[in-house]
């Protein structure tokens, strides 16, 4: 495996945030190393819903050590109620890579589903559905959040990787890639 | 000084952070304990700066050990191209707050200048002007982002606090107090 890419994918959230790690090789095939939840009671006071959700990332990165941290990008017109505490954890986020030394990424969620199945627009099954296929999970991934953040993490992968060959050159990974693919646009 | 409660303000930002911890006693009066500002380089990588912004405002807890935090309150609405490193920034300081064991509270902008001047439209030069007569400062505190942070622990010991009474009972801190507000004010 040293010669896949260990990605940590992070949703960021304060009352759910989703964190996601994948092995991702050179042909593009992957497979889950962890996937979680780390979670902030409401009732609690901001600065130690913020401090929870610092613990629970850096307990991932300690124990899986990634090479790269991608998060979800946040835009302030959204969800305005809720967008503060989200833009607060991926700050967070951000920070814990830049103090291990990791080099981060931000994604915007069009960018994940585009990434994912192929087209911007696509919805939260149809991710979900394709992120399973590609881990070769026997389960959608659960809740929402771990599953966004499985896709953002090989999202970034694939990003950055090379573009699959043609269909008479892919590799075997790649094949089952394009079949779950196509599979999902039916 | 025991009886003074020590407050670190932030004035959260990525460009340039502001940090300002002041003793309050319950008499209303003040004095300067650090004021500062943490930067961080705008070709940075955003992990890096963000991190950078952390170490600054975790130095400046270890080498004061203020007993409560106060943040500017960041909106999603102002300063759109700004907010998001702004709100990252403020997450990073309540974060903290809480992993150092202190309660944190955020104040809005017009909170802190009706607090330091009395209305809450007050100009930039106004709300410096006071903090430096409060704090008997020989100069106005520079940078604005600085002059800001003091702002926001003087208003949060303040809100808190009891309030000043009756001309006739006032201490003599809050004598000097009531007559540099009046001075500010013409």
């Amino acid at each position: 495996m040293a010669s896949a890419l260990r990605v940590l994918g992070i949703d960021p959230g304060l009352t759910r945030c989703g964190v996601g790690v994948v092995d991702v090789r050179r042909d593009r095939s992957a497979s889950l190393v962890h996937v979680g939840v780390v979670r902030s009671a409401a009732d609690l006071p901001i600065e130690q819903r913020l401090a929870a959700v610092a613990a629970g990332i850096r307990q991932v990165l300690t124990d899986h050590a990634p090479d790269v941290v991608a998060v979800e990008r946040v835009f302030a017109q959204h969800n305005r109620s809720t967008v503060m505490g989200t833009a607060q954890a991926s700050g967070i986020a951000l920070m814990l890579a830049g103090e291990h030394g990791l080099p981060a990424a931000t994604h915007t969620p069009s960018e994940v589903k585009a990434a994912i199945t192929g087209y911007g627009s696509a919805d939260k099954l149809q991710v979900q559905t394709m992120v399973a296929r590609v881990l070769r999970l026997d389960a959608l991934p659960q809740p929402a959040d771990a599953a966004d953040a499985l896709a953002l993490a090989l999202c970034h992968a694939w990003r950055r990787g090379p573009a699959p060959g043609a269909a008479e050159t892919l590799t075997p990974a790649q094949r089952a890639w394009a079949q779950a693919e196509r599979a999902t646009r039916r």
